[in-house]
């Protein structure tokens, strides 16, 4: 380890340490006022922000289309960024609010109150877009930000940072509470992950394997968001038109998101009723059904094109035009499956028996269940949180889709009038 | 890292998660009697335990009396226990509470529903009142917990598990619900802090070193309870004898713990009338003073014993009948200091001024911050939880007290009508 490198991110996590206590006690206003210099800058710098960006391209030959195609910056884009940057600003503040409030036997007033994290390490890959939003939530949360972006993404993330720092000093902030970490060295990531005593919380980003490296090597605590694999339940109730529509919606409506359906279960009893359809249906939208025996079985009568299953493809996560497919005995089976080879993710049943639905509900071990709708709908905007930096796959801290409000902790303030133990 | 060995702990956790599904959707007057069945063989098992306890005793010769007291059972430390475990099983159940509901303009019906976090792996140092704590608050939480004592306290771990486990399986609950690691082999301790497929958060109970061990070796997600450097700020206008009564309180009641106070401030524009009465009160109490040299300088004039501190004393955790102490010349020096020097656990502030109170409430960024009482208030039983496993230091998921419902995560639950994206 480079001695200057440790100093380097050493003295970036300490101004933002000193940054974030100045943010926790700065007015709303003066925090949505640098959110909207930032939508402002990023229109008013097209010229400076494109030309930065184009240098990032240029020294991408090695990038795959669809690499360069999520890095590259245009105007409409820059106007999407803006406007979202926006509505981020325009969010209700979540500082302050008192989550609890109570009077002792003994007098004291204990109330519970929403505060930022204090300092947020955010590592992520390639795309501009997540470079904006992250400063944003963590602004509008309070936190104080670290970014470090992929070397993929240097020059833009540089210029964007720049543009970041002037609006937090236009609107009377400090600047540090948003930094960039300016290098593109791996190993600044690893001085980053160790510094617990002055940064609260690390948000990996990007794929499995950042995810990994990030958990494996940080002693600060990590939120993560592994995407996942996700399961569409046909019970012995469900109603055909409305299991049809839900398992192609879920499957093919944007099949490399976390939230995309990967398998399907179907109750033995409504298989050969609903699978013909259901199957003719994802292989009309071109979803390649890697099928069990018995379904196999029945989609083979009927005609509808299917491949047989791998043991592997029982837990897979495809991120593509690919479903698993099988047959249940009975709810339970259902349930201990999705348990079992799901990733506790997003899962949906899909029936007319509410009884039915309350056990899967109950039962289904998952940051969001869904009775009688798309698992598309784990994500922050459908909720309602108006944004979101991803959705959690944790169980402490926050579970599914993370607003501003999950980027804050709590502290606790108690008032007396001189009581001692 | 022998094979059996990371065999051995791997079932073990495997079978924590199957018992954690079931614990999940279990009725709460089951997890109540279990717990209950858990008070009544303790009492019922006197000899069995005291015999196995004895055995501990007996083996750990290199024990200090302090160590050798903490592990040691008696009759009336047993039903002590009983009772405590009793009021776990009173407390209102956690589980199932919805904690936010919504209704999207698209008709989904959004639920946010408490529920268990899964499998809670608690690490712990030598006293059986922990091995008891942790497995009823988990229990009552819904959670699978694997427990990892001490080596010291094997035997007794070993009795307490048996009668645990019998609890369990009277109350119709899987005896895998709380499961002890049955080896003194420290190999163990390192698998399981990598099972992160099926363990979902991990407790570390004991001393620093403990905690340091565990987090840096997990990709677990920990909650960390690091003791604690807490401070008592007497304003300019703080009332004498609350002041003297919150600084005394604060640290003699009982010194050893992470709520105690380690440090007092005092406002220059009072110090002369405040510190001879409270450093005075403090060294009758058998404190030790470790001055800086403004306040070492009104201690002397005023003839309170007193001892000129070193730099390090000012961020020191004594735990012990020794306080810091230093003039600031303002509340803002004050809150700076206390952000600075202190661990973010406990700091109170003595005050008549509401506007100076206030500040201090929001500026100081600790888990509890106090106005007209004792730091030794930020506790589990003082905040009306019944029960605490800790005091976390952490600001992702519990920040200070946590009692059953910290030891719980939440789900969504989500009803349509057939929506799809």
């Amino acid at each position: 380890m480079p001695q200057d490198l440790e100093s380097l991110v050493t003295a970036i996590a300490e101004r933002a340490r000193s940054a974030s206590l100045a943010l926790a006690v700065a007015p709303a206003a003066a925090r949505a006022a640098a959110i909207m210099q930032i939508a402002d800058r990023i229109e008013r710098s097209h010229g400076a922000l494109m030309a930065a960006n184009q240098r990032d391209v240029a020294a991408g030959a090695a990038l795959t289309a669809a690499e360069r195609d999520r890095l590259t910056l245009n105007p409409e884009r820059l106007r999407h960024l803006a406007e979202s940057v926006r509505q981020v600003a325009a969010l209700p503040d979540p500082l302050g609010e008192v989550l609890e409030e109570s009077t002792r036997p003994n007098g004291l007033r204990i109330r519970k109150v929403r505060v930022p994290i204090g300092v947020i390490g955010v590592i992520f890959e390639a795309r501009p877009n997540v470079t904006v939003d992250c400063a944003v939530l963590c602004l509008k949360s309070g936190n104080a930000a670290i970014l470090r972006g992929g070397s993929e993404i240097f020059e833009t993330n540089a210029a964007l940072a720049a543009l970041i720092s002037e609006s937090l000093a236009a609107a009377g902030l400090p600047r540090d509470s948003v930094q960039l970490i300016p290098t593109r060295e791996r190993a600044a990531l690893e001085v980053l992950l160790r510094l617990d005593s002055h940064v609260h919380c690390i948000i990996p980003r990007g794929g499995e394997g950042l995810i990994r490296f990030v958990t494996e090597n940080s002693t600060i605590p990590v939120i993560k968001h592994y995407t996942g694999v996700c399961f569409v339940y046909l019970d012995r109730a469900a109603d055909p038109a409305m299991a049809e529509s839900i398992a192609v919606n879920a499957k093919v409506q944007r099949p490399g998101v976390c939230n995309a359906a990967e398998q399907l279960l179907v109750h033995a009893d409504a298989a050969g009723a609903l699978l013909p359809r259901v199957g003719a249906s994802l292989a009309a939208k071109g979803v390649r059904l890697r099928c069990d025996a018995a379904s196999a079985a029945i989609l083979a009568k009927a005609g509808v094109a299917h491949e047989a299953a791998e043991q592997a493809d029982f837990r897979a996560e495809f991120l593509d035009l690919v479903m698993a497919v099988r047959v249940v005995g009975s709810l339970d089976e259902a349930v201990a499956t999705i348990n079992r080879d799901g990733s506790a993710h997003s899962d949906a049943i899909v029936t007319a028996d509410g009884d039915a639905a309350a056990r899967f509900l109950a039962a289904v071990d998952s940051a969001a269940v869904f009775w009688n709708a798309s698992t598309r709908f784990n994500d922050g905007y459908e909720f309602g949180f108006g944004a979101e930096i991803g959705i959690s796959t944790d169980r402490l801290h926050a579970r599914g889709p993370m607003g501003v409000r999950e980027l804050c902790s709590y502290k606790w303030l108690v008032t007396g009038t001189g009581q001692v133990r």
